[in-house]
């Protein structure tokens, strides 16, 4: 399974692509860093990153993606362009047919370094373990989406288990619900 | 000159068009709503606005978009769809080369009704007035586009002269920096 990582920003979007099966050491395939200036109207910020995205799609042709879920304690303003940018992941993904899931920063941070609240050397760290690199990515935004895509790649298994096991709970209530207006109308 | 104006949301997102030239009445060409379905993925609502909005610029031709400024003092997490949906229209407009403009709820009442607190049916009350309608468009978000519209048509001149005037002072300060420079080289 190849897993294209997204840390969404207009000044810095974190790209990082990891191809991994259980049980092995995934593979770095990309770490890197989309830039826009910070001189341009957001609509052509938006559009360039739309525009560098589509390549890494078509270079790289990623089974799934992994985007930053907008979560925020702070003034909407501050991180207007980051949710923006994170919708046209979700875009491009869609358009693209690929599954785009959310995963919040504490989700990464759990499933990467064990604690919700590791910091990004920490993080940094633990993706050059976990790949076994001589040195984390750079610059700590690439190494943020590189540890996404990872964090996927992990739960992406157990999200589709839950996903099933949902799915069949729904389908026995629904027979359920079958069987009791069927013998509803017998005795009626 | 003829302006497109939107509402942005995800459930319900409000689109206007207003054709006019200054000291005339403005003609109403639409007053509208797309909706998307609220069990589908945000990246699936995404690409449905997205399909929209591109045929209603197909049909419509408009000179420019107007979008509402995402603005909140609320939390983040409740205005993440709508700030998305924003981010779409600012990228499709772009795409498309039309000038997209931004403009706070409180400029749009405040052009349209006088006052930066007016309620929806102050505003709808006016959009009516103003474009000699029988009744305000409905629903209320195809209303509120239509303003955005219709403020955008009366604010564009202004804008442009600002924009002017502060290229003007820009290119009579460099000017001014460039004798002073040649002036220093002549004396040093």
């Amino acid at each position: 399974m190849r897993v294209l990582g997204i840390d969404p920003g207009l000044t810095r979007c974190g790209v990082g692509v990891v191809e991994g099966d259980p049980g092995r050491t995934p593979t770095l395939l990309l770490a890197d860093v989309i830039r826009t200036a910070s001189d341009l109207e957001t609509g052509q910020r938006l559009a360039a990153l739309e525009r560098s995205l589509v390549q890494y799609l078509a270079e790289y042709r990623p089974d799934a993606i992994a985007v930053e879920r907008p979560f925020a304690r702070r003034d909407v303003s501050t991180i207007i362009g980051t949710v923006q940018a994170a919708g046209v992941v979700l875009l491009v993904g869609t358009r693209a047919g690929l599954s785009v899931a959310q995963h919040t920063p504490t989700e990464v941070k759990a499933s990467i370094t064990g604690s919700g609240r590791a910091d990004k050397a920490q993080i940094g760290h633990m993706v050059m373990r976990i790949l076994k690199l001589d040195a984390p990515p750079q610059p700590a935004d690439a190494a943020d989406a590189v540890a996404l895509a990872v964090c996927h790649l992990w739960r992406a298994p157990a999200i589709a288990r839950i996903e099933q096991a949902r799915e069949r709970a729904e389908l026995a209530q629904s027979i359920a619900q079958c069987r009791a207006r069927a013998r509803e109308r017998r005795l009626g």
